[in-house]
């Protein structure tokens, strides 16, 4: 007897004041309410594409396979971009076609695609303005009770929908220097860099005899730390962070504050080799 | 057999920093651990009966027949007034008589109506500061397994309970305008105003032939838009949102700050016809 | 057949903006997917963990026995501080041994206790950044299927185990006053003083001819309400709250802004009575 019961995860922009959240909880439950359903974040920036694409990239492994993941960060709502069902590795993802899937999709697999378009799953009439409630909502509770893909609408590959330019670490022409960038800051006011673990190995690992050294605007930070607590509070660290992406962070406090530092801002890495 | 979980929406001014929210579902799942909480908001402002007025009445309808809804902004907790217990079109709404379910009951329509008075079904001791939790929330855990609303206390009919003064879009004595306000601002920054769809299409269906103007301030908005991005990026726009309300938006921005308008200023429509 | 389905309670500094919480849960589900998750409070200030001891203490008891109450408020993530279980009243506590549960074993009593490093029960690779994903997540999870404490590790006392200095209210040398001090500030500006019931009634008790005066700073309030309304809308009062200690309100008002009251201020009971 399968006991499992189907998760359904929401990420979406609409903040936790109205009743947005609410309504897209009642109209899956309408449909199906045997379903656990998790809120990954509604916390995110309006209109925020590229944060939702981290975020939800960061996520969805962490949740039992055949999860329903639904995103509504939807600005183009009502407009021309479709709405996009998209399956990988086990997981399911309802959302719109405007590039927020990108980084789910990074390394160029998916499993099933297709197009949003099959009305009899929609709740009715269907507004211009809230998608998430009358069409992503439904749809998300439908494949809950185990309808297939195709029957959304019409097959897509990875060439069909839309990905957003992500700003990826860049390697000097004298191989030098690996150059990235801030691009999220989270509660704790840890700073995320766009350097994966694997890059920044590939990269130090040519000269391990070295020192490296992060440089944020001014500062330096001499090597990557293995836990907070490497450095005195309140002092500045270097640390891969649980999304495996290198972060700059202060011992119990904020290193947002602490380099008054935003999103976007450079983050380089070198290694400093003796001069003799 | 009957595989559906009842759900229990919780709607409050309590906000998330708190343990209060999580204690309401605690004394819940201490009498029915087999229900579907869901937030609708817990972020409304501290005592605003009306806002609560408001995303009860635009939300309940999307949640399945039989849901049981805790409404908790209860400025009054502790004093003379009763909590009561209505069902209406198959919902039922568990609250302080405090008006809160004034805009549920709008069309002078209710099944059932009672005082929640049955000490048999409350949390001892009743506090004087927390009948969210002490009276409100066991008694909707009660109802959840099935109990009927005569046994919470005596019945009672919509003349006994309270209702709100409710801003009501006017009609000018010559016709020619049609008066409403702005009742709420969402998180996106849209402009909620009283007029609702109905009554804006009799009042423009007596002059089709002229042009729609909407007035906020000594803004102008010409005619009301099907979607946002009928307009370009940054542009104002009127558009009936997913209350079936009249909206004034931005697209892809923040009407509040671009007008700079508050709860509480008038929204006015007008036809334009050509003088000759 | 027991229906009974099992609560795991959540309680962060994560704030609700990343992923985290989201993460957490999701953990949780891929190893049980037949669990209540209950949010007590995400937006605790990040590492205080007083605050989040007064919190879980407030709230355990109103959830059904059985619940696994998980806290994560944890600076020293990735240090040497352990992660502990814990077993009182029937409810189970999984957190990093900091303190956080001083107060819910300030009692003296905790039915059973253990460190939290059989690592069979944890996610792999273990981060350094996020044991309440990687160890607190899934031990929790795997504690709502029923594995037995002893398995998860060694086992501890009251004694092995860290505890907070709490402040405490304190009885001047003559026993004519009893000074505590405000430690916490609830959503709604309500002052919460660490003076119970129980020790206000010991030292009210002695005097009851006089009358009682709660004093703040230069305020001076007289006597215990028994409900906010006893007091005009706008004026300050006492009264015993949610939590069983006492606290400064403000009739349908904000005491911390009226009394520009911090976490910390001092609060004395008086006893006064007639001269002849």
């Amino acid at each position: 007897m399968k006991q499992t019961i189907p998760v359904i995860t929401l990420l979406t922009d609409f903040g936790l004041k109205d009743e947005y959240v609410g309504v897209i909880k009642g109209v899956i439950l309408s449909i199906n309410s045997r379903v656990q359903l998790v809120d990954i974040s509604h916390n995110l920036t309006r209109h925020d594409i590229l944060q939702a694409a981290l975020v939800i990239k960061g996520a969805f492994r962490y949740f039992p396979k055949d999860s329903i993941h639904v995103i509504v960060v939807d600005p183009g709502v009502g407009g021309k971009r479709k709405v996009i069902c998209l399956k990988k590795e086990g997981h399911v993802f309802v959302a719109p076609d405007n590039g927020v899937l990108s980084l789910v999709t990074q390394d160029g697999k998916a499993d099933e695609i297709c197009a949003v378009s099959n009305q009899a799953y929609f709740l009715k009439p269907v507004s211009n303005t809230f998608h998430g409630r009358d069409i992503i909502a439904p749809v998300a509770a439908h494949l809950s009770k185990g309808i297939a893909l195709p029957r959304l609408g019409e097959k897509l590959t990875l060439d069909d929908i839309n990905t957003l330019d992500m700003p990826v670490p860049l390697l000097s022409s004298d191989e030098k220097l690996l150059a990235g960038e801030i691009i999220s800051i989270d509660h704790f006011g840890n700073l995320i860099t766009n350097i994966d673990q694997e890059t920044f190995e590939i990269f130090t690992g040519k000269k391990k005899s070295g020192t490296v050294v992060i440089g944020l605007g001014s500062s330096r930070i001499q090597g990557v730390s293995e836990s907070y607590d490497t450095v005195k509070m309140g002092d500045p660290l270097a640390i891969f962070g649980s999304r495996n992406l290198l972060e700059i962070s202060v011992n119990q406090a904020d290193a947002s504050s602490y380099f008054r530092a935003r999103v976007g801002l450079a983050v380089t890495v070198e290694i400093l080799t003796r001069k003799n």
